[in-house]
């Protein structure tokens, strides 16, 4: 196996493959980064048996060879120390060479490394040739989905099914849900062209976290297929999938209230801005939790307090305030990942008293939902 | 005690004394920051017991009339709790208000915050209006001279007299000094007009960093007073005092060979990436030593190994490569610290054997000296 290739290039593909390889892999050779010699193209493989990225580098880009000398062949190559060695090399240009036992020798310059790779064929094939899309997704809002619901994931393994995304497709309507059964975030769109109907799977949060990573915004869209206990992720040079969570996801709909009794509508900056300081006197213990109060002229109160160190109110106007007069505890937290989330203006939060759930929207977006458990504090 | 304040000269002043302040100190009233308010200045006060640091902030600067409403008095203020407040408040002017209990009341437009102080007559006295200054120096020269040496001390309280930075003050000269006896780097100056002709002290290496830190470059220089078991530096605003370390510091002087088998002039940059480089691949439990070894045109080769990994060799010319043949071994560690510290566009090193201590300077600069021990691998 032999290609010199374009520093700048190898080492963007490098970035994108190596964030999910790690050392405590239960396979060792996974621990390593595979790269495949092909005709016209290198394949870079990284894995960690969750979640596979692979990424193809063609040797001709914008008319310009950027891959030369290519000799077919694959190789493993030892993390983090390939990566380091590429992106630390004194020159533009880099060639890799596999001589006898698997020895590589990466040189640049007067630079040369040589690493013990070892044999690709104990590495996990990976068969997505095969695969046929289900459907397409416009990059940008998957990665606006995904950024919208994933901090609502749980991070305790007691219950794994909630350390996922649940993503139900029926009626051309997708729908993609967190919940660590404090709070849920919840965004649903359209799907048209779709060669499935219907679907209700678990994707790992973490993975989403990966893809969110990888996604190139340059590119329109991402062609996704769902398989028995897979969903794969295709773009032009990228193919990322990730395995599938077992088990029954709750159903959240019953949780989300259907009535209102007090509805707010405000400034999303200026109350993030009230929160944020409220919490700094806030119970960490308890989730930093803080107290908020319906107040005459469409003002609400914001509070907090922290044992032995001191308190904190601020008024703040808001847009409107109808309904019922309220008084309610919640974490601080919850609805600051919830505000920062939505990402817009205004935002509507609909309460059903104190001690319900409330449900946070913007006010010409039903697609968005957020809902946070309060806390008893009385 | 009451005063209204800009709060960008508050937040700013608040920063320099706090980063001193821990929680976890000895004596409980030490972990709050502590405000005297003056007839026409305010004093802010950080301590951890080894280290004191007191901004002054004068009512008036420029012209501009930056604290009002002042009543005398003072408070200590819960940390981290206060710069926190301070720092996320609404609008640009602050209200602090002691009442009742030592409860302080900080507002900010709409925004009112309680927090529970402790009375400051609780808080240790810090008696440095009496003290005269021994001699001043030039700010941007100190805070240089920290740099090139404090990265040098033990980080091992085995010898603690090693932790800090010894200084010495003999015929008009002074030497900064720091070893953790696998490397030293060393530093004098003339020192004109000074009070005391001699004195041999050592100061923790954390007091010089965060000295290091407060001292502003905008100012020309800083009075120093050097007191039986403390060092006190003070300009305009600033007061710094960092307690002595006991105990005598080790005669380096003997340390450092005087003759040279082998001299090396090179050019600092390329040296850097080389060396960081051959660091990719060397054994991280050992210091990552590498090896160097002349070669032949005034070239010299930097090689490394780490077992199961991989190896790397890079020949980089050197200006010029006097005297004996050599091959030695050291900490690619050392070696970087040492070289980014001189700062300087070409650096000497003399060598007297592979297994003697070797000696890193500048082409025109006597001030500065750096030794490293090499590292016995054959």
């Amino acid at each position: 196996m032999k290609f010199t290739i374009r520093r700048k290039e190898l080492l963007q593909s490098i970035q994108d493959v190596t964030s999910v390889i790690s050392s405590k892999t239960v396979i060792p050779i996974l621990s390593g980064l595979k790269i495949d010699v092909h005709a016209n193209h290198i394949v870079l493989t990284g894995s960690n048996s969750d979640i596979t990225i692979q990424r193809t580098i063609p040797n001709i880009v914008d008319e310009e060879e950027i891959i030369t000398k290519m000799e077919k062949g694959s190789i493993v190559l030892p993390v983090p120390q390939f990566p380091e060695i590429i992106s630390k090399l004194p020159e533009d240009i880099v060639d890799i060479t596999v001589g006898e036992n698997y020895k590589t020798v990466i040189s640049s310059g007067t630079a040369v490394f040589t690493l013990y790779g070892q044999n690709s064929e104990e590495y996990p094939v990976i068969q997505h040739q095969q695969v046929e899309p289900h459907f397409s997704y416009h990059i940008k809002q998957l990665k606006s989905i995904i950024k919208q619901t994933v901090f609502a994931v749980s991070s305790m393994e007691t219950r794994p099914v909630l350390t996922g995304i649940n993503v139900i497709i029926k009626e051309k309507e997708i729908t993609f849900t967190a919940t660590d059964s404090h709070r849920l975030a919840m965004r649903t769109s359209r799907l048209e062209d779709s060669s499935i109907d219907e679907a209700n799977i678990v994707i790992p949060g973490k993975s989403m976290q990966e893809l969110q990573k990888v996604l190139d915004e340059k590119l329109e869209t991402v062609q996704i297929a769902i398989l028995n206990n897979q969903i794969v992720f295709f773009t032009d040079h990228l193919f990322f999938s990730s395995r599938l969570l077992s088990g029954n996801y709750p159903d959240t709909s019953r949780l989300i209230p259907n009535n209102s009794e007090t509805k707010i509508q405000i400034y999303t900056r200026d109350f993030i801005q009230t929160i944020e300081r409220a919490a700094l006197l806030s119970n960490r213990e308890q989730n930093n939790v803080i107290d908020l109060e319906t107040k005459e002229n469409n003002n609400i109160q914001i509070s907090g307090k922290m044992q032995e160190v001191g308190e904190v109110t601020e008024q703040l106007p808001a847009i409107s305030v109808e309904g019922n007069e309220l008084k309610i505890s919640f974490s601080s937290k919850y609805m600051l990942d919830s505000l920062k989330a939505m990402d817009h203006e205004t935002v509507i939060i609909n309460f059903t008293g104190a001690m319900r759930p409330f449900v946070i929207k913007t006010p010409d977006d039903e697609s968005i939902l957020q809902l946070i458990l309060p806390v008893k504090t009385f």
